[in-house]
């Protein structure tokens, strides 16, 4: 008899993803008849690097637990030890059943209240960074807003408010060649009020050129902007052009400094903290190392009162039942339906469908069933109850754990987390992207050990390790610490960089015209 | 008898905008029985300031001409004197009637050949500006382009570079979370690779994330970006993080400017002046005034072997009918109305229509059709055959008068018009515009005098002395004059500012996802 297949034991054969799996990961590629301690049987079938294999038996038409979720049933009767994919896993009625507020689950207990140190704003609010914002109603004073922040520079005088963070332009492509009434222009109208509320911004300069479809005077409307009061706008046509706009916008945000500088960081429980979760750039690794420990940090910061965020629609698409078993009420469940049947029509209108079913390299990767694929994305949202469903840059009023529907594609989709409250950005990503979301900061969690080596001067936490051994639970109380130190002002790597004066991209939507 | 109503005589009464029109306009408000020089009757009724005045007799159906083209026709029979607007004027069976390449007319004469000083390209364009370029395929690298460039500036060498005018960081909110294969992705391509063609750029560099749907290798494709081969790209992901391609894009740079400065300007034919002309925030002058003069400018460039683009297609809308009556052959007047119903479908299937008709404002400011009205942004075309219809960043081959497919949108139809190939931008602007559009320069033409005094630093030429009594013809060959001069280097208000490190804004299409 042969002996047992080896194995490279220096590092782990296998990986579980949650306490609640029937299925663990295989780390390597495994031969039939290996070993594995976390099975009582050797394996019956060689098992390729990323492919499920069954912990337990798993009666035909059971569910086949990965994430501590569902991702299909068994179609044949499964043994420990077994491969599971496309042969004996399938998606059973599970794609029709959405199941309404069916699985809420307990939160991870806590030792105590926990703070970081942060802004408070007067409506409640409280800021990880305490910048200036000079916001543009249109894409036609973009320039002018940089040459106000490019003046402030040069004068130095900021050096004076040890307080304020800086002086950040937020400019973008539209704002005008629109429709002055349908959904685009209220995307763009919620996104440009959700940064002038952002708890980040101790004041806003809005700059508009005077002609252009997105009208200051709408903008701001009857109430004001800001609950503070710390904002001032003004347009280039009616200041009399380029020069003098940049003398007045300068000296406008001199005495907004002012105020804002009398703003000093003090004690704020981990309530008034709002996380974006992101994935960019995702790869094979995403789904077992960065997603989850993300999604295990996401669960200790609602477990301490906090806020986070889960976004990116088209990369959720299959996995929404999951969701909806999460919604606290029927109701919230309701608005994740919603939003999907919209996600239908709006890439139907524009000549494209949803689909986010496995692909042939997803498959060969060892993704089995559509809602195991969605579930990469949806991991890094943990397990809490879903308590509130929102659209892209609507003001985020729930705590917990919350979705805001965007787009997957990361500036569009943290633009509007940011728009909605978000004071924290934490996001993963397994090819390397390199962003800043000023005012807001980003969190860089790298998937695996190769890019992290690679680009670490970019990205702030490996996730990579968890292939070598450190539990998701380690890796989500590394990243749940490094929220408090950043929030408390700790710089990211991408802030350290200077990232964030161009990844502002609300989500353009309707014809240009 | 009640004396003859008196005029402001210090100021014009009337303007006649084309040697042809059958119809004048009222420069004042005018009372019934005033006498003009230009008609042998007094003014049969009031006849409010913009609105129109017959200056012969006009029997009924027979066209009427403001803009030396037909407005509409004679709904009843109309005396020299008389106010002519919806009462008696309609669009007849214009409408119907596309009368292919039947207003072909001659070019204005001119003395002799004229030439520009420019930089001479291998691929036989001439450059009006030489810079160098950091191209991005996706936002994701847009702050990397930019740190690239700062890098650059704070290293001072460019001042070793005397003939490169500097590093162009372009950056733009897309290139992924997109189809790969649609219209959108189509449009964005062209774009980019028509940006790495302009003659005003010395030399290219390439920078990506690496993950993006805009892929570098498929930008590049089989042939090269630029016929020079000063051209380089690099990935962020593949260069091992921000400092890295910071540091090695500087370094290729400094190459590209070694090779870039080699070139000088060089006396160059008018035949390789390529004018995108633009309008933005129009008021009720610029169809009267810097519109029409530009008109004639783009006919005295056309004249000498030179090319203008006409675009905005939705200001052009209700038009197109004399666009077709000017196109050198059927063909290409079928291109005009290919285009318009892309347009209506591209507008519907975004939940919107094209509506160009007057709107209760415009009649009361004397516009009667919707010719006529578009023929306020058609103006600035003048009257030279139509030799060739483009559509978004296509590549401009033919000479002479040609029209770009594009949005009425600024910043958009000028990106468009420059990855065609413009190497000078004439723009328009009632309400007064500021912007630039690096590389290419922008030449501000102000419709009004009022405008004109309290933006005078960032207008480049007041058209609104016209209104005073300038000729329009005057007016033009003094634009004509200006772009010479410009494309020879002078540098205009916008460039002056510091202009165009914000308006780079691709037509976006599609379903962000
Ligand atoms: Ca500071
Ligand atoms: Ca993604
Ligand atoms: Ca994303
Ligand atoms: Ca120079
Ligand atoms: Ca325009």
């Amino acid at each position: 008899m042969a002996p047992a297949p080896t194995l490279d034991s220096a590092k782990p054969a296998v990986i579980r993803l949650h306490p609640h799996d029937n299925v663990i990961i295989a780390l390597q590629d495994l031969s039939a008849g290996t070993l594995l301690p976390q099975i009582g049987a050797p394996l019956l079938q060689a098992v390729p690097r990323g492919h499920k294999i069954a912990c337990a038996p798993i009666v035909q038409g059971a569910q086949v637990i990965r994430y501590g979720q569902i991702i299909g049933v068994a179609t044949l009767p499964v043994a420990a030890g077994d491969h599971v994919h496309v042969h004996n896993l399938g998606m059973g009625a599970h794609d029709q059943d959405y199941a309404f507020s069916s699985d809420l689950r307990p939160l991870p207990a806590i030792d105590g209240p926990r703070y970081f140190m942060g802004y408070p704003r007067d409506d409640g609010q409280v800021g990880t960074r305490n910048y200036l914002g000079i916001l543009t109603s249109v894409n036609c004073s973009g320039s002018v807003a940089r040459f106000i922040a490019e003046a402030v520079e040069r004068q130095g005088w900021l050096a004076d408010f040890p307080h304020v963070d800086g002086v950040v332009p937020i400019v973008h492509g539209s704002g005008c060649g629109m429709s002055g009434k349908d959904e685009g222009y209220a995307t763009l109208f919620r996104t440009l009020q959700g940064y002038a509320r952002n708890p980040n911004f101790g004041g806003i300069l809005l700059v508009g050129l005077g002609c252009e479809v997105m009208q200051i005077p709408d903008l701001i409307g009857t109430g004001r902007m800001r609950g503070d009061g710390n904002f001032r706008y003004m347009t280039i046509q009616q200041t009399g052009g380029t020069r003098k706009t940049i003398e007045r916008g300068v000296a406008v945000l001199r005495e907004m400094a002012e105020v804002a500088n009398r703003v000093q960081r003090q004690p704020a429980g981990l309530q008034h903290l709002m996380i974006g979760m992101q994935c960019g750039g995702s790869d094979g690794y995403s789904g077992i190392t960065a997603n989850p420990a993300l999604g295990a940090a996401s669960d200790l910061l609602v477990a301490h009162g906090g806020t986070t965020i889960l976004s990116e629609t088209s990369e959720i698409y299959g996995a929404e039942h999951l969701l909806t078993r999460r919604a606290v009420t029927p109701e919230v469940g309701a608005k994740i339906v919603e939003r999907i049947r919209w996600w239908e029509d709006y890439t139907a209108r524009n000549g494209g469908e949803m689909d986010n079913n496995p692909s042939p390299g997803n498959k060969k990767g060892g993704l089995t069933t559509i809602l195991e694929k969605s579930l990469g994305a949806v991991a890094k949202g943990g397990t809490a109850p879903l308590t509130q469903v929102y659209k892209f840059a609507e003001p985020i009023t729930e705590r917990g754990f919350v979705f805001m529907d965007s787009p997957g594609y990361d500036p569009c989709s943290v633009t509007g987390q940011i728009a909605s409250g978000a004071n924290l950005i934490a996001f993963t990503t397994g090819r390397g992207s390199v962003s800043g979301y000023k005012p807001t900061p980003c969190i860089k969690l790298a998937t695996n050990s190769e890019m992290y080596g690679r680009m670490s001067e970019d990205m702030d936490v490996n996730c990579g390790d968890i292939i070598d051994g450190v539990t998701i639970e380690a890796k989500a109380r590394e990243i749940f610490e490094l929220f408090i130190r950043v929030a408390s002002g700790e710089q990211t790597k991408s802030e350290e960089l200077g990232f964030g004066g161009a990844e502002f991209v609300p989500w353009q939507m309707g014809a240009v015209m």
